[in-house]
């Protein structure tokens, strides 16, 4: 198997649920106007916490400071798992449960912290540029690693250095709905963005006149990601009816699926974090 | 001819161009997302010194005070000029020279302020509800004055006081742009969703790699207004052509529009304030 290094330097930021209003203009911009913006990697997940952001430089730019925009402190490279020798999106990419043995099990032994971020096309492994030595000289043995320059890809060898973390165990919780994960065509997001940018940006504020229904057992969740041009969208199966069913695209078999959640409440970034639904979900068929 | 004091309760306020960005939630909420808002008179114009945003007291609810948003302090109400005794959208609006002579020309007699608002459908001229009275007495001469209230119409007869301003003189200018007034059906509105929100959220700033024309001779002025269920919009050519033509309609002579402005620089609330253009063409034509 082969293990890419991605050529994205990335943050990994949170909006409060307060604050979401103010950062409508930026996001707004990321999301539907391509052509206003460089950022090539944009990933928005609603969770019931918070939204969790993580972008590129150029991305990050769009994001003014304030009190409700949280930024972890790190640059994160994104690692992409393939079982071909080819890391274009076309190319075999390999399961979940595959990558949590083979990855995130031997970097957890090492302490090192990462960062899920699954969407239709792929499953994005995030870690830290400080930890990038620790995370090659871990997985060398098992990987041929490349490094991703410039559209070109650099084979990579074992460098230095290890770290250490005291790793947490957690319930895990499972709420209720169902999720299912689609894509589509980038070119027809202008197609769904008032519905996009309603169930964004304010579902959380009643329709006049709707009734609020509160389903304790439900969980908030949508994610929204653009990278490299392709479009992930994940959300429950109320969110989706509000969607034309002939624009968004899900795998033949359609499956849906539930979410696991570990501990009720947000994880440190010291911790092992495994905040996509699915791999939780992998990980607990493991 | 009768006159119509319609059945809305306005707020006349102004956002700054660099504010325009912390008011992208409420906008877009009050342009895109019909049924979260109870909103029924809603009109943004984009002129070279700011954005002129005139809506009743629901939507003004949306707008959270800032530095950036300037409120005038009074209530203003709409009135409407018809040339036969139906006040509907479909019955004959009259043209805005005969409003000029027969309403503008007596009010500006006695001092009162007014504020035109045109849009696609029809003209309407804004009065300060403390006003009223004057303007009543003013006009009850020549028109059937009636006033909207839950659908009905209820005559009104003159009743009582008096007010007194000096009238200004200012230069008139005509930039170089050619204007078109256009309407759409309000449910395809979300099929041009990004192209307005780009037009109307982000066109001062660059995309990338685009050069930035500046040409001195035209002038930024963008008009969008949603009044009961209607729809007018206002760019120049320009603008325009970002614009599908299978969705927007113009008038069947398809004419273009100049714009007169009355001085360099906005018009203080206690002049005779007419910043719509087509009036300030047909006052050019008087």
């Amino acid at each position: 198997m082969d293990l890419h290094i991605l050529d994205h330097r990335l943050r990994v930021t949170s909006i409060s649920k307060t604050g979401l209003e103010q950062y409508t203009h930026p996001l707004i911009k990321l999301i539907f106007l391509r052509n206003r913006t460089r950022c090539k990697f944009f990933s928005l997940t609603e969770t019931p916490e918070n939204y969790t952001v993580v972008l590129d430089e150029e991305g990050f730019k769009e994001l003014q400071p304030s009190e409700h925009l949280q930024v972890e402190g790190s640059t994160w490279l994104p690692l992409n798992v393939v079982s071909n020798g080819n890391a274009s999106s076309s190319s075999q990419s390999v399961g979940v449960t595959k990558i949590a043995k083979s990855v995130i099990a031997p970097l957890a032994e090492q302490h090192v912290s990462v960062f899920m971020l699954s969407t239709y096309q792929t499953d994005f492994i995030l870690v830290r540029e400080k930890d990038l030595s620790v995370v090659v000289e871990s997985l060398v043995e098992e990987f041929n690693i490349f490094r991703e320059e410039g559209g070109e890809s650099v084979p990579v060898h074992s460098q230095d250095a290890c770290n250490g973390l005291q790793r947490n165990v957690h319930p895990v919780l499972i709420p209720e709905n169902q999720f299912c994960v689609m894509s589509l065509d980038p070119d027809t997001l202008p197609a769904i963005a008032t519905i996009l940018i309603d169930v964004l940006f304010y579902s959380n504020s009643p329709k006049p006149g709707a009734s609020i229904d509160q389903d304790m057992e439900c969980i908030k969740f949508f994610s929204f990601s653009m990278i490299d041009g392709y479009v992930s969208l994940v959300m429950d199966k109320e969110a989706q009816k509000q969607f034309p069913t002939d624009l968004l695209f899900t795998s033949s078999s359609g499956e849906l699926w539930r979410m696991g959640r570990i501990g009720g409440q947000p994880l440190g970034f010291g911790e092992l974090q495994i905040p996509s639904f699915d791999h939780l979900n992998a990980a607990c068929i493991l």
